[in-house]
C-alpha cells in the first residue's frame, strides 16, 4: 500500500439535502458524474456522497448508527477561518456539536456534523503547515 | 470552505492493534507524535488513528456501530494491484468483505475490514487518473 487515500465516501440518507449541504459549504460538484452519486475534486483525494442503500448493497455491509467512527478534519490556516468555517456550517444546515475553543494540542478548534450527522473537526494547527495547494503536513 | 480534506481520523477499539495492521500494510508510521495516536503522512493528507474514547470525549459524541457510513477506497493502478493489497489486508489481519471482482463502474475493487471493522474499498478505475505523486483526479 503506498501512502495515499483516494477516495472518501460518505454514505448518506438523502443524496439531495447532503450535495445541498456541502455545496453551500462552497464546495463544487463534479458535473460529469452526477448520477446517483455526487463527487467532489478536494485537492490529489475526491470526496464522494452515495446513497447509504446502494453502498450497503454494493458492498454487502450493513453500516451502523451515526456518525461513525471514521470522521474528518477540515485544517485552516488561522482561528478566525475556524470560526469562519463552522459558522458556515450552522448556515448550511449543519449542527455545531462542540463550538469553537481552545484545543489540549494548543491550537483552535471545534466540531460541526453534517445534514446526516457525520463530524468533521475543523482546526487550526500551526504544527500541521498547509501549503498553498491546501496540502498538509506532520511536523519534520 | 476550500476543496481539501486534512485529517482522516479512525477512532479504533485498540491502538496497538489499529497500528500494527496499517504498519503492516506498508504504511510508516510518524516518529514525532505519537503519545497516545499514531499519525500516517499519506501524501497531502494525514491518517490518524486515536482511541475511541479518546476520540468520544474530545468530541462529546458517542460513536456508533462499525463500520460506519464514512469510508475509504484505495485506488491501484492496475487490476492485479488490487488483488495484491486486498490478499495483503487479509495477511495483515483484516478480513476480505467483498473478494475483488468486476465493477458495475467498469473497473476492477473489493472491499475489506481493518481490525475494528471499518471498511476499505480497493479500486483500480481507469477513468479517474492518478499521478506519480499518488494524487486521483475525477475525470476532466
Amino acid at each position: 500500500m503506498e501512502p495515499r487515500i483516494s477516495i472518501i465516501t460518505i454514505a448518506v440518507r438523502d443524496l439531495d439535502r447532503a450535495t445541498a449541504f456541502y455545496e453551500a459549504m462552497g464546495l463544487v460538484r463534479h458535473k460529469g458524474i452526477t448520477d446517483g452519486v455526487a463527487f467532489f475534486q478536494m485537492g490529489g483525494v475526491i470526496l464522494s456522497l452515495f446513497p447509504k442503500g446502494d453502498a450497503e448493497a454494493d458492498s454487502g455491509v450493513r453500516f451502523g448508527d451515526e456518525p461513525g467512527p471514521t470522521y474528518l478534519a477540515y485544517n485552516t490556516r488561522s482561528d478566525a477561518e475556524v470560526d469562519a468555517v463552522l459558522a458556515a456550517a450552522e448556515q448550511a444546515g449543519g449542527r455545531i456539536v462542540k463550538p469553537a475553543g481552545k484545543a489540549f494540542w494548543g491550537g483552535w478548534y471545534g466540531y460541526f456534523a453534517d445534514p446526516d450527522g457525520n463530524l468533521w473537526e475543523v482546526a487550526h494547527n500551526g504544527a500541521f503547515p498547509i501549503d498553498s495547494e491546501g496540502r498538509i503536513s506532520l511536523p519534520a
